[in-house]
C-alpha cells in the first residue's frame, strides 16, 4: 500500500526545492519527526504517548527525512520534479484586479468575507457550467441542469479525498491505471483501499485489461468490493498520455456493465484538461455518460490559474452531492468563500480564458524544449524512451531496465550530484515496493524556463550515462 | 450519535437565514435529497445505486429538509439562531489594503499565488506566536518553540477534524461537556466515535464529574478507549460559561493522571477567546502545560476578523504534528497560502488588534442588549433562566421543561410563526434524541443589531408564553 504521509510530504518537498522556498521550522520538524520515529523503535523504556488511530497509521511510515535533507544540503539542483505551475505565470495582476471587483462593492465584500455555503458559491458554479460547454463545444443548456452537481472544494485534491472517504470501507478496491498519480494512491492508502493496477500504454488504461480484472475479480467473489475506476484522462500526471475516444466509450461501459450489485463508479480527474497544447480535443467521459450516473468529473483552477487560491471542483452524480457535502461540512464548513468570490470575478471579465491561452503557448514551447532536449541527450542511450504529451506539464521517461530510478537505487544519487532532481516513477506504482517497475522517471516541464529544461536534461542524461 | 451530516447541513440552513443568502439549487438538490432519502424507502425495485461507505452512513440521516423548508418559507424571520458575525463588522478596507500589499510586490505576489506548504506559511505562524504571547501575557520568547508546532487549517473546523481523524477508532471515546459544540458532535459522529457526556455548570465542565466518569470507565476497562476530552472553555458555544482557573488545573492533573496506557489529550477550542468583553482574562489550558504534551489548542480568525477567509490554526502536542500533516497533505495539500499570506500582512501592519478591538466593543453593547431585552421579556415567565456570557456570541437560556424547544416541539413552530429562530438546544447534546434535555435555546447576537435583538426576544417570549 502507498503511504499518503509521503505523498503529502513529498509533494512539499518537491515544491520547496523548485521554487526556492525554505520553510525551515516545517522542514526541521520533518527532519527530527523522522530521525524521533527511527529513534523510537532503539529506545527501551516506552513513554506514555498518543495512541494513533489505524487510519494515521495507514496514512505515515515513510522514510523521507533522508531525501529531504538531500534537497536541502543541495540547493543548486534543477528541479525537473515539482509538479507546479511556472512561477512567472502567475496571474497577480489579474487577482489584483478581481479583488478590487470583489471588495469596492460593499454588498459582495460582505458576502466574500462570510461563511459561504458547504457547496461552494452559487456564481462560481454558473460560470463553471459555462466553463464546461465551451470545454465539451456543447450548447450550456445542455450542461444547466448539472449546477446543484458541482461541488466546489479545497483544489481538486479535497475532491478526490472525499470521494475515497464516501465511498471505500478498508479493504475496499480501487482499479487504477500502471502508473497512476501518487498522491492519490496516498489517500486511498489513508482509507484503507486496497488498489488493484491495470496496464496502460500511450492511449491511456487499457480496457481489454480492465475488463480481465474484473472478470477476475468477478470469479474471486470480490466484485462487490470494486467501488471506483481512476482514470487521469487528460495528459496524465505521470504518464502524459491521453485516453483514447474509444477507450472513454468503452470504459465508461464497463463500468455499467458491470454495476451488478452496486454503481462502480468513475472518477475522471482532468485536472491538466485545459492546458492542452496539440492533438484531438476530447469530449470528457461525464459527457458520454447521458444519465449523469457513472462519472465523477474532477477539475481545478489550481493548474490553469493558481494553486494558491486552491479552488478545484467535482461535477458528480446527483445521489453523491448529499453525502460529499456532508463530509465536507465535517471537515471544513465550505472552502474560502472569498477565493471563490475572486475567481467567479476573474472568468467573469474574460481574464481567465485569455490567461489559460497564454499559458497553453508558455507550456507548449516548454514542452517542446524538453522533447528537443530528451531527443538531443538521451536518443542514443540505448532502452530509453519517452511519451510525447499533447498536454500537461509531464514527460515520463524510461530508463534500461537495470537502472533502479527510486530513491535507493545509484541514479538519483548521481543525479543530484550532477545538479538535477526527477520524480522516481516507482511512487505511481501501487503494491509493494519491490514488486513494482524501476526504471521510470517522471519530469515536469512545468516550472523550469527553456535554458533550465535544457540543462536539467543535459545534467540527467549525463547522469544515466554513467550507469549504462 | 449525533448526525454530522445533519451539522453541516444546519450550519448551511442557520447561515442562510441569517444573512438573507440564498443558494437556491443547493438548497433545491439538498430539500429533493431529503425527499428522496424519503421516497426511497417506500419504492420496491431497488435501481443499482452507489454503495458507500461505513463513514458515509455515520455522516448522514437526519430529515432536515422539512425545517429548510420553513426557512425559505419563512424569510421574515429574525434569526437569532445563526452563530455568524455581524456582517457590518467584516473588514473589507482591511483585506483591500493587505492585498495591495501581498500582490504588489512581484516575490510575494508569486509565493502567495503558488502552492504553499501542508502546515501553513510560516510568516503567519510567527505572527501567531506574537498573538500568543499577548493573550496569554507572556514573553514572546516563551512561545517561539512552538513556531513548528502550528498547523494552520481552513478554519478551526478542519483542525477539529483532522484531529478526530488521527485520533479515533471506531468506538473510541470521547469526553465532552453536556452541552457542547454541535458541529464537534457531528465529526465525532462521522469517524464513528463514542461521546460521553460531563455534567457542566456556569463555570464550565465539572472536573470532579469528570474524575467519576474516567473511574467508571476505568472499571469497566474502557478506559484504553478514551482518547480525548473536548472543551470550549472560553465563552462556550453554546453554553456561554468559561472554564474556571481552577478548573483549568484540575482538567490538565486529570488528563495526565488517567494517561496509563496512553496520552489523554484535551482538545481546548478557544474560537471564541478574542471576543472577550469583561471578566478575569484567563490563561490557556496549553499555557499551563508546560511541557506541551496534553493540549491542543485551537483557535481561528473566523470570528476575530473573517470567516469567508477560512482560515483557522491548532497549536499542537509535537508528535500530533506529523500525523496532522500527513491527513492535511491527504485531504488538500494545505490551505489557501494567498489567504495566509493576507492575514500574515493585516496582523504585520497593526490592523488586526485594532480590528479585534472594536468588535469587542460592538459585540459587548449587543451582547448586553440581548441581557436587557431577557430581563424585560423573560423575567416574569416562571422556570427560565439564562447565562451572562463574558464574551463570544451566545445567550443559553432555558425554559420551562414542560416547554419542548427541538424541532418536533410546539415552541419552534411558535417561534417561526411569531417571526423568529433559535437553535434547538437538543442539538448540543449527545446520544439518543429522546434522553436529550428538551428545555434549552442557543440565542446568538451575532448578527442583528440592536433593534433586532430587542425585537426578536420580544416575539420569542411571547411564544414561550403561549405554552407556559
Amino acid at each position: 500500500m502507498a503511504s499518503s504521509g509521503f505523498a503529502a510530504l513529498t509533494h512539499q518537498f518537491f515544491e520547496s526545492i523548485a521554487v526556492g522556498q525554505r520553510d525551515e521550522t516545517s522542514l526541521d520538524a520533518t527532519l527530527l519527526l523522522a530521525s524521533e520515529r527511527h529513534m523510537s523503535s532503539e529506545s527501551s523504556p516506552k513513554p506514555v504517548l498518543s495512541k494513533f488511530s489505524q487510519r494515521r497509521t495507514w496514512a505515515s511510515d515513510q522514510p523521507i527525512g533522508y531525501l529531504m535533507q538531500q534537497a536541502v544540503e543541495n540547493p543548486q539542483c534543477i528541479s525537473l520534479a515539482a509538479g507546479l505551475v511556472d512561477p512567472t505565470t502567475l496571474p497577480a495582476d489579474i487577482v489584483a484586479r478581481a479583488v478590487d471587483d470583489v471588495l469596492y462593492n460593499e454588498s459582495p465584500a460582505r458576502d466574500a468575507l462570510q461563511y459561504g455555503t458547504t457547496q461552494g458559491c452559487e456564481r462560481l458554479r454558473r460560470q463553471i457550467v459555462n466553463l464546461l460547454s465551451q470545454l465539451e463545444r456543447a450548447p450550456e443548456a445542455d450542461f444547466s441542469p448539472s449546477l446543484g452537481n458541482i461541488v466546489l472544494t479545497t483544489g481538486s485534491q479535497q475532491l478526490l479525498s472525499l470521494v475515497a472517504e464516501v465511498l471505500f470501507d478498508p479493504g475496499d478496491i480501487c482499479l487504477v491505471a500502471a502508473p497512476t498519480y501518487f498522491a492519490f494512491l496516498g489517500t486511498l492508502a489513508g482509507v484503507g483501499a486496497r488498489v488493484n493496477s491495470i496496464d496502460a500504454d500511450h492511449d491511456g488504461m487499457n480496457i481489454e485489461a480492465l475488463e480481465v480484472e474484473l472478470s477476475r475479480l468477478d470469479r474471486a467473489g470480490e466484485l462487490p468490493r470494486v467501488k471506483l475506476i481512476y482514470v487521469v484522462d487528460y495528459f496524465d500526471n505521470p504518464a502524459g498520455s491521453t485516453l483514447s475516444l474509444e477507450r472513454r466509450h468503452a470504459l465508461l461501459d464497463a463500468a455499467r456493465r458491470w454495476s451488478r450489485d452496486h454503481r462502480i463508479l468513475i472518477l475522471e480527474d482532468a485536472a491538466y484538461r485545459e492546458l492542452h497544447y496539440d492533438g484531438p480535443d476530447l469530449p470528457s467521459i461525464w459527457s458520454l455518460d447521458d444519465r449523469r450516473e457513472h462519472v465523477i468529473l474532477a477539475q481545478t483552477f489550481s493548474k490553469s490559474f493558481s494553486p494558491g487560491l486552491r479552488v478545484g471542483y467535482g461535477i458528480v452524480p446527483r445521489e453523491l452531492v448529499g453525502p460529499l457535502s456532508d463530509r465536507k461540512g465535517n471537515e471544513d464548513f465550505g472552502s474560502s468563500h472569498f477565493n471563490q468570490q475572486i475567481l467567479a470575478s476573474v472568468i467573469d471579465g474574460g481574464d481567465y480564458q485569455k490567461h489559460v491561452e497564454s499559458l497553453r503557448v508558455r507550456y507548449r514551447k516548454k514542452r517542446d524544449a524538453m522533447l528537443r532536449a530528451a531527443e538531443k541527450y538521451f536518443a542514443d542511450i540505448p532502452q530509453t524512451s519517452w511519451v510525447k504529451p499533447a498536454g500537461g506539464l509531464y514527460v515520463w521517461m524510461a530508463v534500461p531496465p537495470q537502472i533502479d530510478t527510486s530513491f535507493k537505487g545509484p541514479l538519483f544519487r548521481r543525479a543530484v550530484d550532477n545538479g538535477v532532481m526527477y520524480v522516481p516513477g516507482d511512487f505511481s506504482f501501487a503494491g509493494p515496493h519491490a514488486s513494482r517497475p524501476h526504471q521510470f522517471m517522471r519530469l515536469s516541464f512545468g516550472v523550469q524556463d527553456e535554458t533550465g529544461i535544457d540543462e536539467g536534461m543535459r545534467r540527467l542524461a549525463s547522469a544515466v550515462r554513467t550507469l549504462v
